[in-house]
């Protein structure tokens, strides 16, 4: 263990179906083994109260949300679980994993909206004040890739081929970030078997882990 | 009825009790009489999304409510309301009159709360972009009249007692807001007999109208 004077943050993010969830049990086992525990938690959400605004955000409804409403809602929820939950962990050097954050709103919302990302980074501001991950794990998945293995579940539609654009615009968002923050964001190659996925999660872990103990 | 090319937009405001209610009918009555039908709304709400969101705001839960993530979704709800309602209507040249808005965000979390008027304006022109109601009516009542009405009912406890410096700080925003902003938010003295804060209200309508109608 190291002598922090606080937890680390560490972020997993990537498109819907990239293998979140079983690299996060990866991550966590990986910690574990070198007796650190890892808090789970996830976004929108993580609070009670945060997790009523997710499914505020997340119900099907006929009115049309307005992109600025949705946007501020997915950062009332992010304000409350920052607040009640990721920080007071943090400064009780409690290591938190959490399943997306504020780089899934610049990706979803900055770049497949119409707000754009320099809007986007201002609300991000008043909020956070400059709060962010210390490590940040991209599973990243060429689109056309995620596109054959729906392929072979059978046919493509006309509203998954619609869909298609805005993962990729996604996807281009979440690069952009990485591109712009290569210490924090690192980007590993979803394409291959889990074992070489995990492979390069470990070489992630293993850096940023002797990051910590030798402080540097 | 004007040339506007757009309807007007009116607010009132003032703590609880004030008598908006009654006196929101007073106007709505009194522009009907001009054959200016007023869409009457309020906030937080005026959706049926926003209005979820003011259900999240207003139930009691035992979890701490940050108070950014209590704003934002104040905001959130504002945000929907004006895309989705408010603006919609003034376009069409409807007239709007809204039971509180920004400014009672301004009073209430910012003269109330921890956040401060800076950072709370930094919020508003973020979400309205300057947005503002075209007249607002504010039913000033001094919080030692409101305080002797209650005691009226019966004696103050503890905790009505430490509401008065809380409805003091509110009523001061409120005023401070008027004094910035003189030709948009009128001040009527609540304190009298209904009758007489009315004739206040028809005098401060009669001059907006006229304001309307000649254009200047």
């Amino acid at each position: 263990m190291t002598t922090q004077s606080r937890g680390k943050f560490i972020t997993i993010e990537g498109t819907e179906g990239v293998g979140k969830s079983t690299n996060i049990a990866f991550i966590k086992a990986w910690f574990e083994a070198k007796n650190i525990s890892l808090l789970h938690t996830r976004e929108p959400g993580g609070t009670p109260f945060a997790e009523e605004i997710r499914e505020l955000l997340l119900s099907q409804r006929e009115e049309q949300v307005d992109a600025k409403s949705e946007l501020l809602l997915m950062y009332a929820a992010r304000a409350q679980h920052v607040s009640q939950k990721i920080k007071p962990a943090l400064e009780q050097r409690q290591w938190v994993l959490c399943d997306r954050f504020s780089d899934a709103s610049f990706a979803y919302q900055g770049a497949g909206r119409a707000l754009g990302l320099n809007k986007l980074s201002e609300l991000d501001q008043w909020v956070l004040e400059g709060f962010k991950p210390d490590l940040t794990i991209l599973l990243d998945l060429p689109v056309e890739v995620g596109l054959s293995r729906a392929q072979e579940r059978g046919p493509i539609d006309r509203f998954e081929e619609e869909k298609v654009e805005f993962f990729e615009q996604v996807r281009q968002g979440y690069l952009q970030i990485a591109q712009q923050e290569p210490e924090r964001m690192k980007i590993v190659d979803a394409r291959g078997s889990l074992e070489k996925v995990q492979q390069q999660i470990e070489q992630v872990l293993i850096h940023f882990y002797q990051q910590q103990v030798t402080g540097s």
